[in-house]
């Protein structure tokens, strides 16, 4: 009768548990698939029993998007409150900010995403729910970019080379779960850098100061 | 006993039902994704029985990796055989080949092809027969497209910027999954090709003649 997490207090608990499932849901994504993350699979992975599993996401539907969006939040607000600690100003902060959005889109996170957004595929009321998710962090990755390459994200050649770049980071991703091919995608990302920054150079300069560690 | 099949030679028949069971295969992985193409689903699907599809094909890997062989092949040869119908050297024909690109990322078989690597992702038997499909498909599609700009797919920097383009229309196809955005997509072709013209101009010419038809 006291156990140490009976002296955390009620609400806690239930918030460690359900951060606990959500962790849990994403690891078991990455490296299991969507077939084998299951309710039961991840309370078990989480060492939450499954009936609190299931009072805190009845299907696995809740609890997938749940992990995603959380993720999602977790990353963003990570860098809008870190920053992102770039070089100064020139073609090495380019070749960084690329980087940043490469590296997202081939993190655990991105490879989870994947096996829902697949998924999701044959999967019209699973779309519904990740595609507002996929749509929100689109939305931000670009606005970090554009603040953290001092352009202006309402331009349109600015949101066409950044689009463009998150694009290119997506299938750079997917070729990354057939097979490390690390070597290739750096050279990838110095070459589209270059040429992005070919391109930004005809776009108005949003803020000529030091942006690597403002806040978005 | 004097069915009409009963009069096709041995060898076509099959032929014919191999060649059923791989465009099932394909249609099944495109609509409803890894977990439902099983030998036995897509048998039905061919209308053959399902020991006359495992006598084909023993395991649904032997039959997916042959499946989306047989397809890559297939379009390749189409291609290589057909030309790509393009028009006059210029600013419009890069817009055509990296239009012809993305669109070959965004059918069917890309679909098919995108549901087979998620499940590779996490299963290395599978990626290990994967693997070697995507690289020849990477390879023949960026040879076609060399061709086609009239570009020598031997220098490095053509070489990266058709690699580039390879990867971003793997995203865009990976986009395409969750909606359709291809009213976006048309904008990122055409921004794609534009920005790629200004890096290949930089590049030897391979050939000055026309090879809108040529067989590559």
């Amino acid at each position: 009768m006291t156990a140490p997490e009976q002296r955390v207090p009620k609400q806690d608990r239930s918030r460690i548990t359900r951060e606990r499932l959500l962790g849990a849901s994403i690891d078991l994504l990455a490296t299991q698939g969507w077939a084998a993350t299951t309710v039961g699979a991840v309370a078990a992975a989480a060492g939450v029993s499954r009936g609190a599993a299931q009072h805190h996401f009845p299907t696995r539907e809740d609890l997938i998007t749940a992990a995603l969006g959380h993720m999602i939040e977790q990353r963003i607000s990570d860098v809008r409150r870190g920053g992102l600690d770039l070089p100064e100003p020139g073609p090495e902060r380019t070749v960084a900010v690329v980087g940043f959005i490469v590296q997202h889109y081939t993190s655990d996170l991105f490879k989870a995403a994947l096996h829902v957004w697949t998924a999701a595929a044959s999967d019209p009321a699973l779309r519904d729910r990740v595609l507002p998710l996929e749509n929100h962090m689109s939305r931000e990755v670009l606005a970090i970019a554009a603040a953290a390459l001092g352009r202006d994200a309402g331009d349109v050649r600015v949101r066409r080379g950044l689009q463009t770049t998150l694009d290119l980071a997506r299938g750079l991703g997917l070729a990354d779960v057939l097979s490390d091919d690390s070597e290739r995608r750096d050279k990838i990302v110095r070459f589209w850098a270059q040429t992005l920054d070919g391109v930004l150079v005809e776009t108005p300069e949003w803020s000529t100061g030091d942006v690597a560690n403002a806040s978005f």
